[in-house]
């Protein structure tokens, strides 16, 4: 099903796979932490905003009980790949792919019309640092074809009340984050930082977010990536799906 | 010094001493590890804002090198305490004790005066959770004679242009208090989460913000206090000024 520069990654879990292209954007270890840190049960819909190559949608559909899982993806070579990374995994009756933009998810989706939105934005505002020159690997990294605003804007239309926004993104933003959402009345409620090692700066905040909640904020304990150099945690190695025992491979 | 239902505490750092009177609020290890937190050169003035007993006034003194400290405290009994306190440890040529009102504390001190300025300010909206019965010590947990907003006005007022406003807090209304000071043009520009146990939620936020700075948070490793029940960590007993082999005590 891969053509020859496509690779198949076995996503550990449920059986399910990942057609990736290693010209466009390949997900991340971001991805994997956000699909742990999302809870929706049966009866939820799920949108994904920005989706990528449906890393999102695909492992989502393993690890929580969504019954319709939607994703977002503007950039059209992405979201064909995205939608064969369904086909790939049987999940056609589950999951849809839709070719579009996040500034437009009014003209997709109906106001309050998913009980759970997720997003992996990209990082960087448009112009600052290391530019990918890819156009697809850069959209992925920059807010070239959306600000975090955008994204926001569009959980906020497509959230039922009460309904619940997870993201991933970098902690150095997280006072512009934690304002743009409050204006949107995303509450954040719950938060959880990502370091690589325990004595060292978190790369990575995972977000739970309220439509129309009040405040009060919930932080978890840290997320720890390595125990020592090249040791995973435990809890590291079962986000991915891995057993304990690998980790002294 | 004492009277008899007072006690003298040892602040284990360049021999500072402090009497405490229970019927009062006492400080805890939140001033403590704010004074770890706080940075301030040779020739910084800094400002305590809601100094209690005068903790952090007494410990900034050993702590740090900035030439005058002042603190504000609005309860009569707290500043009379905290003045016997900064003459208890001889350091009435640095340190000043003002009774006054953070609320007004453009009556005492001009616009853009201090390089620094302090707080560990009252946790809870004024009539949220238990209120102590004593006027004093309730005053110092319950937003009763100023709100977060409040401290943070005055802050922004008597501080320098990238003058650095320093804080504790508790992690559960971080979404709020960065709303706040991004309004009054304090950036947050460092944050440290203290968490009781590595596997724990964290119960206080240390905060570094800088008046007119842009945009970009740094977030330090985790700060945990017992690394087993009984236990200090290192860097806890550090703060405390006592040495390593103490833990095993």
């Amino acid at each position: 099903m891969a053509v020859p520069h496509e690779r198949i990654d076995d996503l550990m879990c449920n059986g399910l796979k990942l057609i990736q292209d290693p010209s466009l954007f390949c997900f991340g270890m971001d991805a994997v932490l956000l699909s742990s840190f999302v809870r929706a049960s049966e009866n939820d819909s799920l949108l994904d905003l920005g989706c990528g190559n449906g890393i999102l949608p695909v492992l989502l559909s393993g690890k929580t009980k969504a019954r319709r899982i939607a994703g977002l993806e503007l950039e059209q070579k992405s979201a064909a790949l995205a939608a064969r990374n369904v086909r790939l995994n049987g999940l056609e009756d589950r999951v849809e792919i839709i070719n579009g933009d996040v500034r437009e998810a009014d003209r997709f989706f109906p106001a309050a019309s998913f009980h759970v939105v997720t997003a992996n934005p990209p990082y960087y505002a448009a112009g600052s640092g290391f530019e990918n020159p890819s156009g697809e690997r850069a959209a992925a990294r920059h807010e070239i074809h959306g600000t975090f605003e955008d994204f926001v804007k569009a959980a906020a239309h497509v959230l039922k009340s009460s309904g619940h926004f997870y993201l991933v993104h970098r902690p150095s933003r997280l006072p512009e984050l934690f304002g743009t959402l409050k204006q949107h009345h995303l509450e954040p409620k719950k938060m959880r930082l990502v370091y690589p090692y325990a004595d060292e700066a978190p790369t990575m905040v995972l977000l739970d977010c309220v439509k129309g909640a009040g405040p009060e904020l919930k932080t978890d304990p840290p997320f720890i990536v390595y125990r020592e150099p090249g040791k995973y945690t435990n809890e590291l190695l079962e986000a991915y799906g891995m057993k304990e025992d690998a980790a002294d491979e």
